[in-house]
């Protein structure tokens, strides 16, 4: 099943560069992983903000939360889930 | 999966009595068969209001919708719903 | 461009069947032009409501605007539009 | 009588990881003796949070509230409580 | 145990002059029993708004739940209820 | 005239125990002078928070504000005040 | 002792413009009269809207509620009161 | 001075069109004259929505009110005004 | 032109008391100028709150903005500002 | 395309004056960049905040982002960017 996320990330802005730009390699791994996992299908910067709002699918929500909780700024993160209903439309004839 | 469900029942005030309590009993026969087939599992009212909080379990959001869209009241209804996730604690030993 | 794109569908509750489904046909019908023209991308349903989520592609905000109020079900609908920033993870090495 | 729980985790996050741990261990600890003592019935997470839904069973609020403020997180936990009335549907033959 | 409850009255404000008259009396009877039973102990008015807090005592939920559903304007008002637990100050000695 | 008082008390987590029992200890102490002089008529605590629903009475509300500022918690209290208006229902032989 | 007053006047559009020319000036001449007992003591418009702030002196919240009701717009309009202390720096030396 | 003003555009979506269009028509015809004084310098649509996003510049809030409400949709639009301070870095050297 | 100002004081719980003091000290002298300047022309408490609501009369926003900058405390507050229109009655005869 | 463009600055109040002042000397240089570039249109502040109101134009949301995220204060900027469409009243003869 499909379910939409944001993500705001309240990393404290006086983080010292060299643990951000740690963190933020170790974010782009995990995620690179969950892509090709697919669990996360695709992922847009909310404009302005230290945000994303992403597409994921997974069984069920307790997998996407492990999947979200692996991250390593997960605990800098402040996370909405949303589950998603297919639609009608969506299916084939 | 589990979800926790919240429906305020938006049924105009000057609703005719007899349409009122047909719907009503309508809404009480398509609940009973929720529960039989395991899709209603518990139902709370929210005290002072026309309005519920119910514990279901689908096999994805879509089957939620369709058995929530089922119910007779369902164009009154404003539906809430939240997907949730098992806790650790929870499993098994 | 790409935009989230969420309706909520106030049609009243007391809207004759066949003027509802009239609407309802009218929209599925725009809705498979706008897929077809690449406007609409991906659309699912919020479960237990009358309303959706879905991934828009425009030009511009006119664009879209123009194409969310070409719905028969417009004038009835409450939409909220953001606008979407491509992120970085999602462009090709 | 029943409650519906949330309960938020606003543990900082450079809290040391034995810290976390231990409270964590506590926590789990605590919440088996509220299970065993009938009073935690069934608790959930919010998927992508530091998160739970709980539905709990007290004699009154003033009960509630003594077993909540004795989890060993309490003091960085932000709780909202919700009392629920039994529906009529529950009561039964 | 004791409940704050919430009420905003929203009749339309083009409710014949006799009929609001009559709602107002039957209110006012229900609320002198409501009294009597030890159900409603206070009762204030929010200025400015045709609305009021209340302090109610009842043996759980569902018991409120039925006394405010007993009041004839019940279909027409907004009411939200808060549990409230007994704070250690106010036992003693 | 009557008020309804809420506090949140945001006491930060970490106060050393001796701090906090000792602003507890003045805080019970004021508390019971605030009775005595007929200002705190009725104090409860919400269920599951550091947070209390409180009913005082003054002469008006620059009166209500000095007692509750004479509260050794309030730095650190965030205060909400509605005034009350007495209802008709509660005057009356 | 002072409130301050928003009030949002919600006579519906198709109101006929006579009716509402009427309650205009019924509501301008009660306006006058409790200037004139010094119960209105300053009236702004919020721009924009049908919607007014004012700042009104009474003996206590009853007297306040008694004078907003007498108002021919007063079922039409969603009013919110806040109590005003008043200030240290206001009373004079 | 300038403004940022919203405007909802609330007209009941069952209006009959010629109604809709005369009203638009006026609508289109006085905002010409306020863009003609330099009262109404910008004017955006919110993509999605019958609503828009204008800049306008008006001698005084007083000002402003009146030009908004000359609008032939005046009725039925919910508006929100923001004063706008003029910015440093848009001062000239 | 009259604006309504809200301000919420920020100011740290933990702050020493002869800095607060002196704050204090200062944001009194200043207000007094405001009030000597014509720009500061009624100041209440929020009652039961580190909060202000008060009567300012500037040129434009941001004269009231300047003014409102200066004070000792500025860093540490939370200000809200409403542009208030004159209301025709207030226009004398 | 343009955009509606709101920040609030969050730097902390115990910023020294020299790294704040060095923060916004930087600020004004970037800002004076990017109206050069023509992304930044106009800029307006909130009266009574360290907050801004923005019009810009720039290719694309993402274009957008990597302006803001240019910004010396950006990690401690709170903003929030809304899509703005063009009205057909702006679009000439």
């Amino acid at each position: 099943m499909e379910f939409l996320v944001r993500t705001e990330n309240l990393l404290p802005p006086d983080t010292p560069d060299d643990v951000r730009e740690s963190l933020r390699k170790g974010e782009r791994e995990r995620a690179m992983q969950l892509r090709e996992a697919g669990i996360l299908k695709r992922l847009w910067r909310v404009p302005g903000r230290n945000a994303t709002i992403g597409l994921y699918e997974a069984a069920d929500p307790a997998e996407l939360h492990d999947a979200l909780a692996s991250l390593p700024m997960w605990k800098w993160m402040d996370i909405t889930v949303e589950a998603l209903a297919t639609h009608p439309q969506e299916k084939a004839p």
